[in-house]
């Protein structure tokens, strides 16, 4: 019975309106080259924001948002006094992002609603779709701000004080881009939630390798984040003598070049990073004095990625002497294995429709982070091309977009009478 | 005679004067450190050039400038007609630069003057005190771009069509500057000059070193530049394996360190800075996709440089593999020897006042360089303390500074006799 529920609603996922969805919202801070620009809470989410709540009214769900800028549109249940199945994921992209990260998610969760709504389903718990505020955290830093203060991990008020590069902060970000939005109920970040799932592009080569349609996603690798700041001496470049140098650039690459040795040394699964690198002045004939640089550390090992984010500061110092160096820690995530159940009743829904499905790990964080510490959450992961991801060459296809949608719209729907 | 002439001019250099006029030019860009931020064109060089303008008034000094906004301060001699004498230097300094490079040659030429009215002494030739456009070529690049228009090396179009950062073209910095000072005759750049002279601190430790005051400097090294580009392609850090990665900044990490290698292979002499260095889109979590940064190449042996420099496209592209490389020449400028004969009577005049001189080469480039092909040429150098300099704690003594103004003084009072 309970099969049949979720067969009909997987039959009303409609690829063409998904798909026209994701490139409508994909003109919202589009890129010369075909990608997407869209900084957390700039006019360009709002703006896809704005047209998300037009969509959603027009199906008769209410939307609501709460005190650090997640959006909420629910599907109501026959039964509204219980805890809520959530689906989602996020609406802010990479400077150089593409039109799937984050966005496809959300509009999966908002295809498979429209699914159980054309199929004449009406769950017994309500349906939330979500767009968390900051998932990617290029403008504020760090990233998943929304889904952290969800699940309690950071305090509302500490992320509304975050401040980008133009020194604005989130709260005036925010302020100005509910402003430009219909007013939107405001309520207390967190609330009981049933469930939660998140459907994702992989981000990476295994399904499509594979041949797999549907990633039935077992955890999430461990991520730390780290800043280093070398700091040297200005100088002249054509007056100070080499050997009195201290430069703060010379010093950061042969940093930067024995932390690639040292993890390449643990192993083929750690992944290094640094991705933000700033040279102070940064003026051609001077001598930098200081140069500020970020390190992304991952692995699904938690102890060996920690074993290796311990040797930072060391292997940094060494190799940027006579300069002086400061490594910061900023995230320290450990690995997160999602619920099993969710995860079996994914692959055997996605087999019972004809897709071929696998395990896989996600390498990437997501927002089910932080929720698979406050309900059962699960990932649906479909193929993207080559596996290129925070990149404007980024591509999903149409059909692996609705065969991971249909999934979520089966798993909605039988969860839904739970 | 002429050597009474020069020690009466040189008598009249006041040293609180000269210093006072150096720390009140100071305030216009004066950073929080004790520094100067004062870029070519800018409000802080238009005020500082306004104080300047008020001096020369005053002192009965006219005023013009020219199509590329150089700025001159003419005292008129007795025969009008003869090409002038001309000293001076440059306003602007680096983003975190000093009190002293630059401005002290204008204010030891300025000086200059002034001790030569207080002694009654009108010369034959007239003296121009010049402030040079652009010298540091940190907004605008590249540097001397005011000179080198004097000097016919580059045409005024061409630099007047020069953009900054932001995208201001020289044309518009130098109109928005030129309407906040009262109205000047605008000339043609260049006209025939009878010898330039050129005051600098030395930007080096060898005067310091050695006890010498007076530095007669024979010339000025070769300088290349360059810019490099390293393009790889953006990917996502927690997903992309790190054997598939064509990451640009580690590609530029390890291209900077094989060519520092290099350069120190080529002997003690050579120069070498990379001081800009710009990663795209320099996201934490993003694989860099590229990176562009600067060379600056310097050594008094024109053809070793030239020998290092054809070799830069090898070296980066050997060591960036996977990433591709393109390093594209921007300056090439040879060696410059100074006139002899003015560097023989700068030793002698700084004999006769009793100031310890030595012969010294310029590390720096300065506008001295495209000066001395039109014209016999000097420079005058003076220590700087422990030889810093393009930083915010440069310092000069007091002392230093006058004494580099009296040697000025008697060489303008002769030459201008000639």
């Amino acid at each position: 019975m309970s099969g049949d529920l979720g067969e009909r609603a997987a039959s009303h996922v409609r690829e063409a309106r998904l798909w026209d969805r994701h490139m409508e919202l994909a003109r919202f801070g589009a890129t010369a080259a075909g990608g997407v620009d869209r900084p957390a809470l700039s006019a360009a989410e709002a703006a896809a924001r704005g047209r998300l709540l037009e969509w959603a009214a027009a199906r008769g769900m209410t939307a609501h948002t709460d005190t650090v800028g997640n959006l909420f549109l629910r599907l109501e249940g026959r039964d509204p006094g219980l805890p809520p199945l959530l689906t989602g994921s996020h609406l802010d992209s990479q400077p150089t992002g593409g039109r799937f990260d984050g966005v496809s998610g959300v509009l999966a969760g908002f295809e498979a609603v429209e699914a159980l709504l054309d199929a004449g389903i009406r769950p017994r718990r309500a349906i939330e779709v979500v767009a968390w505020m900051n998932e990617e955290g290029n403008r504020f830093a760090p990233g998943m701000m929304g889904s952290e203060v969800f699940a309690g991990w950071r305090m509302a008020d500490t992320v509304l004080a975050a401040r980008d590069a133009d020194g604005v902060s989130v709260a005036d970000a925010l302020a100005a881009m509910n402003a430009a939005l219909p007013p939107l109920p405001v309520r207390p970040a967190g609330f009981p939630v049933a469930a939660y799932l998140e459907a994702h592009i992989e981000q990476g080569p295994v399904l499509e390798r594979t041949g797999a349609v549907i990633g039935a996603v077992t955890g999430i690798q461990g991520k730390q984040t780290w800043r280093v700041t070398v700091t040297g001496e200005e100088g002249h470049a054509g007056t100070q003598p080499m050997a009195e140098r201290r430069d703060a650039l010379m010093a950061a690459a042969a940093a930067i070049l024995a932390l690639r040795a040292a993890c390449a040394g643990a192993g083929p699964d750690v992944m290094l990073t640094v991705g933000r690198l700033v040279v102070e002045p940064n003026a051609p004939s001077v001598v930098p004095g200081r140069v500020t640089f970020t390190i992304d550390l991952r692995h699904p090992d938690t102890a060996l990625m920690r074993a290796l984010g311990s040797r930072i500061q060391d292997i940094c110092a060494d190799r940027a002497a006579p300069c002086a160096v400061e490594a910061v820690p900023l995230i320290d995530a450990a690995s997160v294995a999602f619920d099993e159940g969710l995860r079996r009743r994914t692959l055997e829904i996605a087999g019972r429709l004809g897709h071929p499905a696998m395990e896989l790990p996600s390498l990437a964080g997501h927002d089910a982070r932080p929720l698979a510490s406050v309900a059962p959450a699960a990932m649906i992961f479909v193929p993207c091309r080559a596996g290129i991801s925070h990149n404007e060459a980024e591509w999903a296809e149409p059909a692996h977009l609705a065969a991971g949608t249909r999934v979520l719209a089966a798993l909605l729907a039988e969860l839904g009478e739970g």
